[in-house]
């Protein structure tokens, strides 16, 4: 059977896809724009965290967001409300944003005149963690409610993120939660990355988060 | 072009997985087993609904647990913790159960003693709603940190399942989450599905929940 020629249709989508996303990687580079992919469960707070360290950084850089949903456009229409520029992605029922949809998405906004993109990623912690997106900074955003087991169901996200923001810290009384647990099962991962906890309801932890962040967008990676 | 052979691979998996579901469902059904597939976001409470519901049910019904996980075995081993009957499968990366996974983790358990079977479907709202396990009946978990404009952005998991259950109510005075407007918004994609409000921390509207399933059990589907 060694003449059977094997077309792995999935290692050539993830492959073309990587090529697209180097490409496009750098390409935002060169034009100074800097590509932030926020991923998360559904509900966790990626719009919420967004629109909060926007409040921060608006100030010090020219941005945009491009929101990627399965349905809808719910959460453009909300980052829009408050004086932000968004564009929608509907992906139609993908569970992730490939290289070329976020390529769709940048090439609606005036890319000469921005700094500073974040992209929301669909809402899970699966398929976004497989498919580079073009972005220079992976954030995974997660919630206290949700738990601190999720390194332990879902290690790929945790391996290639960046960074960590826990959100909701807000009702850590209310939940079984146990940061030091959670941060032990990040570490073991990912030994390197910062974990942020946040409220972005209260705005704690806000400013920690938004001046790492702005470290990074000045360096470039 | 009109002579180019077409194939499809995602229809074609998707065909042989409808019809695998549909035989596995008729057998189970044969052998007087009443299989549940609980679907949900990371965090919202499956494991902890499963367990609430056994309590109520274990009097009535020789019942067993389907855990699906992309990675780890913690759901499986809570679930034998509390002294219930667990099997679970690792999917190793896909963001679903197939029918033929789930036939795998029946197969591990003695089906000839039980009558009800939950399968805990892999966490996300996405791909568990485009891919039939067999189950007799699909219930998708919600909850209140998520908030409740998941409909609007996931609209196919609303369509597909026949009951909803809202977990985490006793912490509702804390979160921006309407009952009304979920409930709405959930009408207008699937008219006849109940919603349940339930606390798995406190056990409220369980009862309910699981009185509403014997009589789906009881009935057969």
């Amino acid at each position: 059977m060694s003449d059977v020629t094997l077309i792995d249709i999935k290692e050539e989508i993830l492959s073309e896809n990587r090529e697209l996303a180097q490409q496009l990687r750098s390409d935002l580079r060169r034009r100074g724009v800097f590509l932030v992919n926020l991923m998360s469960s559904p509900g966790s707070g990626k719009t919420s965290l967004i629109l909060r360290s926007l409040e921060h950084l608006r100030k010090v850089y020219r941005t945009a967001v491009v929101e990627g949903d399965v349905d809808s456009a719910v959460d453009a229409e909300r980052v829009a409300r408050e004086g932000f520029l968004a564009v929608q992605i509907k992906t139609g029922g993908s569970c992730h944003l490939s290289a070329a949809m976020v390529e769709r998405g940048l090439d609606a906004l005036p890319l000469e005149s921005l700094e500073l993109v974040f992209l929301e990623n669909i809402g899970n912690l699966i398929c976004p963690a497989g498919s580079d997106t073009g972005a220079h900074l992976s954030v995974a955003v997660l919630s206290v409610p949700e738990g601190d087991d999720k390194p332990l169901k879902y290690p790929l996200i945790f391996r290639i993120s960046d960074a960590f923001v826990v959100n909701k810290t807000d009702v850590r009384d209310h939940f079984d939660f146990d940061m030091d647990t959670f941060r032990a099962r990040v570490r073991s991962l990912n030994p390197d990355a910062p974990v942020f906890e946040v409220s972005c309801k209260t705005g704690d932890g806000i400013g920690a988060w938004c001046d790492w962040l702005r470290e990074r967008v000045d360096r470039g990676q």
